[in-house]
């Protein structure tokens, strides 16, 4: 493959937001998220609408918060898991903004960022939103089980995180910056397992990972934090040790999005977070506020996707993976 | 909203593929695809392995006709209609090209052709594929009935197209050139009745059309063709009704995709076609070689979406629309 690496210059995270379900809001990064709700149906007749009603109050409270308005923005590129992503379409519909709707699974973050990254760099726009929603209740009735049935979960079943994240990029300058991106290609090593999504998507993301070092030239310790995107606590290990038998050695400075939400021992959540607002969360909430406090200087952002529909795995396809890297810096 | 129509510059149609089913094949434009099948099967377990086959093989061939290989191409964006645009993503994990899936229904292939433009356009970028497939068998069993029940067509129901279309562009100066682009979006009359698209798409083509050449600075005359992606021959008036009452004037140089793409006299398709692949193939085949041979020099696609699915629909939501216009022009 051609490599897939490349800089980027004079693209800014102007601000963020997060809003997240009360699980999300009981985990570790809590105190970093804007906002959370204590019921996470938020008074709608379905899942499907409190998980619209998550992502268009989290767009909404961006463009409040950073002064703006609707006519402020140039595009929204924005996706979630719901078939034909349509919880993201039926957000739009509430927004005077056009959209591009973007589907990698939970990827979709990063293929946000990076499309909005090179737009803003192609000189013809100017502020764009990148955004993702999820919710436990919509994802699970959809990919595995009606809840009603309250089957029992599998040891590497991770839990779906209900949130919807947000950012917003910018021309202008400010303290964080989009660096540098690396486009992912699919990978599948044959996993047919709808219930082990991090062994779906670890292959794709050591693939990434393995490239970005390889085509940029630098070494892992130059980053601060490396963070997947859903890959939860198996599937990272099972990432690590991919990347290792390609040479690539990743340390403490490793870390994933689904691993860091919940607290395993007491939220009974598996292998950890998973979903399209797993890493636009966590992205939106914590790293972004670390590294505007200065605790993180340098952040890989890579949001892994496990690409698959209920056909395709009634069908018995096995599940591929993607995963696309964004690097961070704090702006000196 | 802030006006979204911007030029591209530098941004050029290298070569253009299209594979078409065996009803597409008896149309109109038969001989402007570049292949057709006999059976829409194609040997294949099921329609979705098919549609696959479709996609996989118009990329491949496309590839081999412009004398690259895989390791020429940047980045292929594509999509299709199935939930999770899982038959994409399945053909994608054939490929090694890193890829972005699109959705915006009907109107991501005008997606992909408008980000790719924008990805060459800001340098980073030289050689991008973009791609839609649907099929007949597996759009209709998802958003409405198994077609094993034989449910009678409604009067303003669409025949969706079983192809597979592909654009590559490139930064290399060739015949056809995009030369500008429009963004859309979602707009929603109301409309909850999934058998009529035609309708729930036709504001919104209406509205990106307006603002282009209200933006442009354009007439509509100054095009050769105008083609909306599928809505149909109903749909179609609708939007030259819509647009007429904002005082647009839409002449003789209007048509549809998918109006054109069937012979509705003689081949029982309802209004004409639809599907993601409808105004890739058409534009694929009949108006990219109709531009490489001079008869159309100037030509507006508007590729048409219906964001619905079968849960949305189920649950009573109505169904929005959106549309985005590119421009292609032959480059004297």
């Amino acid at each position: 493959m051609k490599a897939s690496t490349f800089d980027i210059n004079g693209v800014f995270v102007e601000n963020t937001a997060s809003i997240v379900g009360p699980k999300e809001a009981e985990g570790p990064l809590s105190k970093y998220f804007d906002k959370s709700v204590k019921d996470d149906l938020l008074g709608q007749k379905s899942h499907e609408l409190a998980e619209i009603k998550f992502h268009l109050s989290t767009i909404r409270y961006l463009i409040n918060k950073s002064g703006h308005k609707e006519n402020d923005i140039d595009l929204c590129i924005s996706g979630d898991l719901l078939d034909e992503i349509s919880g993201t379409s039926l957000t739009m519909r509430e927004l005077d903004i056009p959209f591009l709707g973007a589907y990698n699974a939970c990827a979709t973050f990063a293929e946000s960022l990076i499309t909005a990254s090179v737009f803003i760099s192609s000189g013809k726009f100017s502020r764009i939103i990148c955004s993702t929603s999820s919710h436990f209740c919509t994802a699970e009735r959809q990919y595995r089980f009606p809840l009603e049935l309250g089957n029992q979960r599998t040891p590497l079943s991770q839990w779906t995180v209900t949130a919807a994240g947000a950012v917003m990029l910018n021309d202008k300058p400010a303290k964080v910056a989009v660096k540098r991106a690396t486009l992912g290609r699919v990978i599948d090593l044959g996993v047919t397992d709808a219930n082990d999504m991090g062994a779906c998507m670890a292959p794709a993301a050591a693939d990434t990972v393995c490239r970005h070092f390889a085509e940029s030239g630098l070494e892992p310790d130059y980053y601060d934090l490396i963070a997947t995107g859903d890959l939860g606590v198996a599937g990272s290990e099972l990432m690590k040790v991919l990347a290792e038998k390609r040479g690539l050695k990743l340390g403490l400075n490793y870390n994933d999005c689904g691993a860091m939400i919940f607290n395993r021992v007491s939220q009974d959540v598996g292998q950890g977070g998973s979903g399209a607002a797993c890493s636009s969360s966590v992205f939106s909430g914590f790293i972004y506020k670390k590294m505007l406090n200065g605790e993180l200087k340098r952040v890989l952002l890579v949001p892994t996707g496990a690409l698959c529909s209920k056909t395709s795995t009634l069908q018995g396809e096995s599940i591929p993976g993607i995963a696309h890297a964004v690097a961070f810096e704090v702006n000196v």
